[in-house]
């Protein structure tokens, strides 16, 4: 029997990813979201949703470009507290001691010792109620040559990725390796 | 130095969810995604993208009602298995042996075994490319008793939910408790 816990927004896992974009000035600023997926293929896509109140919001409509870093574990600090303080007061490349990179696409800012980093133009945006939601087209791909496998590609054991539960509100890391996609269910062969 | 991998849809790390939908005639079907996230907190939404050519496509549009269930690790198989044959030819039901539950305020099956579940109601739908992103409210949010915590929420640990790294194609389960929200990166305290 399943207990109603009525309308929330609780579900798991979600990601925890560092958008990073410009102010009018060009400073660089950086907000940890968790409101945020992949959505579409082609052209390739991925979404997050910022609150009207935050610094990034008016960077992002201003500049209609942000990038999605995705921060290895050992950055829980930086990018906790880059989801606590707000950029119009703080900056925060500064106060984490992260580095600023202009991208090479899109006029945004990317996190320098983040492993992983989506360079994005922004495609579209929703008003949904308390959040924006930015679609933004990936535009290129980034990675640490010290995460990618034998494909060439990101490896999760690499990136090391942090996940986070709403609701209690707490991080997690990334755990066993559980089995290959479009295979373990396989039937019949 | 990063290097450049293109544009690709590729990011770490994101969720694996079961969408529950009715078809016409009523026959529940199931389909996994990895592309989806949550998208506002005021009203709650989550957002799912299908391609037009699944059966939940269909589904959804005639509906306008579905389920977001997050499974645990031990039924990986069966969610590999829902994402691999389609609805028209297939009753995935029957096939995994899993168990449709018709919701309480939504036109949509739930699974029965899988210990969370959101009852959503089509809100908007993006034409994006090969995708169409789905953005539900949810009027509910359900829970096993085994999984609640103290807080009477549900406990990442004890939900156990499962990953996917696109690209590699490959699943994870969740890892480590890493540490607090708003609370490992706050200074000064």
């Amino acid at each position: 029997m399943k207990k109603s816990l009525g309308a929330k927004s609780l579900v798991f896992p979600t990601p925890v990813w560092v958008v990073g974009t410009y102010d009018k000035k060009g400073k660089p600023n950086i907000m940890t979201v968790a409101w945020g997926g992949m959505c579409c293929s082609k052209p390739p896509c991925v979404a997050v949703s910022l609150r009207k109140a935050t610094y990034s919001y008016a960077n992002m409509v201003e500049r209609e470009a942000f990038t999605v870093n995705v921060p290895s574990e050992r950055f829980l600090k930086e990018v906790d507290y880059a989801g606590i303080v707000s950029g119009r007061e703080t900056d925060k490349f500064k106060e984490t001691g992260l580095t600023p990179v202009k991208s090479d696409l899109v006029d945004a800012p990317y996190v320098k010792e983040f492993p992983l980093v989506l360079e994005c133009r922004l495609l579209h945006t929703l008003e949904i109620g308390l959040h924006t939601q930015f679609i933004g087209e990936i535009m290129d791909l980034k990675a640490d040559e010290e995460v990618l496998g034998e494909r060439g590609l990101p490896e999760m054991d690499k990136v090391q990725p942090i996940l986070f539960a709403p609701g209690i509100t707490k991080y997690y890391g990334v755990g066993e390796y559980l089995g290959e996609g479009y295979k373990v269910g396989r039937r019949g062969v």
